[in-house]
């Protein structure tokens, strides 16, 4: 990894106190390279950042609208989640609709990632459930993508199932890259992730943002996914995450999507590029000031949002400002 | 940083996903250099790591006795604990001894760092309050010295209070390095934290593990905070915690302690040694695995936890081994 640059540091006191270093790609729908800092070739999981992707089969083969899925509901198929009453309500709401609740899920059981959410649901006396967990909505599309083809459900994690197998196939066209057993883990929430070359995964995003070299199904399932996602921000993410703190100001001239583990990608549409970040340490905020970076850069933005993620305030418990998470001066445009 | 080695990678489905770089410093109590990795010059914040040294006017100023604090209450003031029932009582019974609450306490409010207290914490419909803070121990120790000596207590985390200057000091002393304005930030729970090389901090911990180069009290201090904290090892963190779990099999052998971003310290008395470790981008899990194998390489253990932490399972939601955070080989022991 000694080909990898610098994303972000963390300052106190006026003194560096951590250092995020990683991998950029920047690519077009061809595939041709825009930009490339680090090392973009050895292959990382992508995690959640392939959700949009993943979730292109429910829209094109056809369930979303056999289920008369709202946008919301297709929003939160390719999120990630804090498990707010929203998102919990919307989960449930997409399994109804196919006969099923949240025993059908098979992502697994943790509490709601925003920790008000915990202690609300903590004071009712309930317990967490499969719909709290970050990946439910996602789960809830496959599910819905199984019962709309009259597929059973169950096991439709287990990388053989026809589900599975559809996903498998739409990311390796969407990004031009074999998705086999050779490069296959088994993500957090139990389903398939393979590992591609940071440059397949921001092509992926390319498509994703123009439709071109997508299949005509896929080219307007990403069309309508763009245009869900930028009418509801809040539903991919949450209370005070990157994703939809900078769509609710920039959407649709940007996508973003965070994945675990330091995973960062973006959609610009407008300049028809997809951009793929990783933070080799699997810092998520070295990533998301990287982000910033190359929203400004590539996608020619001025925004507040940006500059709140380039230079990001840490605070102490008193509210006092102790430091600040600084995006790499060599990552911004050139004047 | 390019100086840094590899500490730990995780791994998932057979391939490297994340890395964590950084440098380690292992040191005499005369300051002689055992082993080093990376840039160990370079001042890092040495954060809760600091906390036993903190501690050390405590008791060596006789406020310990002044207000008969017993063990567990000592370990408190050494802790970063997890907000548990055993640590929030501990911490108001050392208030109540100066006859002072909650109140007097000027580190802050978080809820519980330990999700189960928080969730018990949120179903009594009671509110979080500074007790919680995991550096409340500290501060309550903080409290008694003002106390003992009669001081005023309010204003104690101010660099210029006596108290202030008192820790700065003993610190200063014990780690043979200044501590002035020119090396000082503001730590998350509003008292200073001053940036030293990696190897002054391992020094600190030499001296701590042995009492050579201390003075006379200094040196019992130390001596009835090892024991302390051997007998008493979740008060120093908590449930599932690196240094609670190491400690709980290896004290008095082996004392460690945390620190925000990513620092990791570890006393070995039996062999006269101090090690600091930062995992440069601040990851906690990249210094535990560092930690492991120094601990087995310089204390010459053998132990169960101590091979848990050099090759730690990962588990998505499902309970389904997905990988493992491996310690970098280097690290280990010659054969």
């Amino acid at each position: 990894m000694t080909d990898d640059v610098l994303l972000a540091q963390t300052l106190r006191g006026g003194h560096v106190e951590s250092c995020h270093y990683g991998a950029i790609a920047v690519v077009d729908a061809a595939g041709g390279l825009v930009f490339t800092a680090g090392d973009v070739s050895t292959p990382i999981f992508p995690r959640s950042t392939a959700k949009s992707l993943q979730a292109l089969p429910l829209l094109a083969d056809g369930a979303a609208d056999h289920f008369d899925l709202p946008d919301a509901a297709l929003v939160l198929a390719c999120a990630s989640h804090q498990g707010e009453p929203q998102h919990i309500a919307t989960a449930l709401d997409m399994l109804a609709r196919t006969g099923l609740d949240q025993n059908a899920l098979e992502c697994g059981t943790h509490w709601p990632l925003d920790s008000a959410a915990t202690r609300a649901l903590a004071a009712t006396g309930e317990e967490a459930c499969a719909l709290h967990n970050c990946c439910s909505g996602k789960h809830a599309g496959f599910i819905c993508l199984a019962c709309a083809s009259n597929m059973p459900a169950e096991g439709y994690t287990n990388p053989q199932h026809p589900v599975m197998r559809r996903i498998a196939h739409t990311l390796a066209s969407v990004m031009d890259t074999p998705h086999t057993d050779a490069n296959r883990g088994v993500d957090g929430c139990a389903i398939p992730t393979w590992a591609v070359p940071l440059t397949a995964l921001a092509l992926g995003f390319a498509r994703f943002a123009t439709g071109l070299h997508l299949t005509p199904d896929d080219a307007a399932a990403a069309k309508r996914l763009r245009t869900a996602i930028s009418a509801n921000p809040f539903m991919i993410a949450g209370t005070d995450q990157f994703d939809t703190l900078v769509m609710q100001e920039l959407a649709p001239r940007v996508l973003t999507k965070m994945g675990a583990e330091g995973v960062m990608t973006v959609a610009l549409p407008e300049q028809g590029l997809g951009i793929a970040i990783k933070c080799r340490d699997g810092g998520i905020r070295g990533a998301e000031a990287a982000a910033a970076a190359m929203i400004k850069r590539f996608g020619k933005i001025e925004s507040p949002i940006l500059e709140h993620f380039l230079a990001r305030k840490l605070t102490n418990w008193n509210g006092q400002t102790v430091g600040e998470i600084r995006t790499a001066p060599s990552l911004l445009p050139r004047n």
